[in-house]
């Protein structure tokens, strides 16, 4: 199951929104074939695995990190493909908590008289989709807040310089993340002020659809994510549509209208727009504002803190969740962690809302 | 050597401002004595650990982490004693960086006829003494900044509730530094917000000396600290006397005139003081504007950063360095590290400054 799992991983940033998946088929204890989920709408793990068997699977036993499917997407059901294999007995890490699959396809399985064991590293299975076991189970994304900040809180000096609070290395990473979320959120203040392109600079990297929350359209039509937007999905998130939205449009830009509070773009509905989509998750690189605006609406499932090691000071330096924020400490948003990793002298903290 | 390091670990938060040194004597391979510096005024390492050696050291070889001092300070030369004891042979970690002796000690010893090699854990041994080697080589003590946030950054949600960001294994552990540093300096900000005690709450501790910012002696009469002056050191850091002073002086406090600049106390000169009165170490645990004019003053050697799972967000709530500020990214106060730890669902990040 430990390479059924590392084969899923493989996956990563290609498969959205479906899950990650690895699969190894092992006879008299060989493993005679291995496979995973490699992109969305390709085959699923299971048949990729039976699919590269080096003998007759016949009587082999099969570890899979998640539930095998039982039915029709964008493949047939794998089910299918198990039981006509003549897979003895299945060895599950996660129950799929699709709705459409739930435990049916174990059922389905042991119907056809195949052993099915469930819960194999079942918590190791689970980590590899966190974004998959939210996205199926709500009308939502996964959402992650990313920022980077001094040891004192500071996303940009008093000025506003910004480029750059952390290392390569750790600007590396968020191009890996940008791969692996299926969108990109950002905020009009972001783009006026930066103007940056919001791509996956990573080789092989999966571009992420870039989502710009500006309510009035007045995004420049000389920005870079315009001028791209032929190339790079883009979606222009307005509160009511203009005269600009056309010319927006033929640039490439799709302009969605969705409903305002006070001006601003009602995040929570934006989120469930894209879920519709089929958007399973949404990286929030945002400034200050659009951070705290996403945390009030309830949205944020996971942040990505990159901390350098300086400190800039300054009661007007920005720091990484402004707005309104809490009245109380008993108010604040609570998270599990951190996971730590070292990106050349920055550290990364991850940490999931509770 | 390991185990010297060991035992010079125990003087901690008692040595202040002598350095904290572990000896251990060792004949025919045989540990026949060890002893480290436990107190300020008491004897060193070398002499403890020769007075409970339980065989005549004659011939041993002793292993120092510091070099023997050479010098009378409180107690006579550490070399008279190694001498005379006709100790063999001595490996030693750090050369003293004191410049009474800074090589000296070493010297009278083969000139004695003893062999000594030096140099041994080096790193491990300077470890121990980061406040030591600094205090002994500048006019101003090892300063460091301790503070604690929230992993967005605020000291305080908007309305300035600020009890408590950290949970109890992160306070109690604040306790501990404050026991390590001699001196523990705040602004009178904090102390009319908060009438802190600012003593070291852990068994055996010693409390540091506890220095006030505070250019107009605004300090009350009625605050913890003023009512607890005469059992606590206090200093009332002010830029010029005023009838308040006499009171305070009643009440046990010292009022310490220091020049100012814009009304502010120059903390520059503050250290300076202190440093003269033998001060080897201060703890700032200030607000955000105090910190900002000690990094300003480049006073700083030691940031301990801790951080909690949670986010206030608001653009109102503090920051834990704010003042001025730097303008550009390239004025950063720059840090190295961090070493990590962890206290219950908080983290520690410590960091140097570069």
């Amino acid at each position: 199951m430990r390479r059924a799992i590392e084969l899923a991983q493989k996956g990563t940033g290609h498969t959205n929104p479906n899950p990650l998946v690895g699969a190894v088929i092992v006879k008299d204890g060989q493993v005679i074939g291995e496979g995973f989920h490699e992109a969305y709408g390709g085959l699923h793990a299971e048949r990729n695995a039976l699919k590269s068997c080096t003998e007759d699977p016949k009587g082999a036993e099969l570890y899979v990190t998640l539930e095998p499917c039982c039915h029709y997407g964008k493949t047939p059901p794998c089910t299918e493909a198990v039981i006509k294999s003549g897979i003895r007995k299945v060895y599950v890490g996660n129950v799929d908590p699709n709705p459409k699959v739930a435990g049916m396809g174990i059922k389905i399985l042991r119907e056809h008289g195949i052993k099915v064991e469930t819960g194999i590293l079942d918590e190791e299975c689970r980590e590899l989709n966190d974004i998959f076991f939210y996205y199926i189970t709500h009308d939502t994304p996964y959402v992650a807040l990313k920022y980077a900040m001094t040891l004192d809180g500071k996303i940009a000096v008093k000025t506003g310089e910004s480029k750059w609070i952390t290392g390569g290395e750790a600007r590396e990473h968020v191009q890996f993340l940008r791969h692996r979320y299926a969108a990109i959120l950002t905020g009009i203040h972001t783009v006026i002020g930066d103007d940056p392109m919001l791509n996956a600079r990573i080789e092989g990297g999966n571009n992420p659809v870039r989502v710009i929350c500006d309510s009035r359209l007045r995004i420049p039509i000389s920005s870079k994510i315009v001028q791209s937007a032929k190339v790079i999905p883009t979606i222009i998130a307005a509160c009511e549509r203009n005269e600009k939205a056309q010319r927006l449009e033929a640039l490439g830009c799709r302009v969605l209208i969705c409903p305002g509070k006070d001006g601003k773009t009602d995040l929570l509905e934006l989120m469930r727009i894209l879920r519709k989509e089929k958007i399973d998750s949404v990286l929030v690189e945002g400034g200050a504002d659009i951070n705290d605006s996403v945390i009030q609406a309830g949205a944020v499932n996971k942040v990505y803190a990159f901390i350098a090691p300086k400190i800039f000071g300054g009661r007007q330096a920005r720091s990484p969740v402004e707005g309104e924020g809490v009245d109380k400490i008993s108010d604040a948003l609570l998270l599990n962690g951190p996971e730590i990793t070292r990106f050349g002298e920055d550290l990364l903290l991850e940490y999931k809302v509770r």
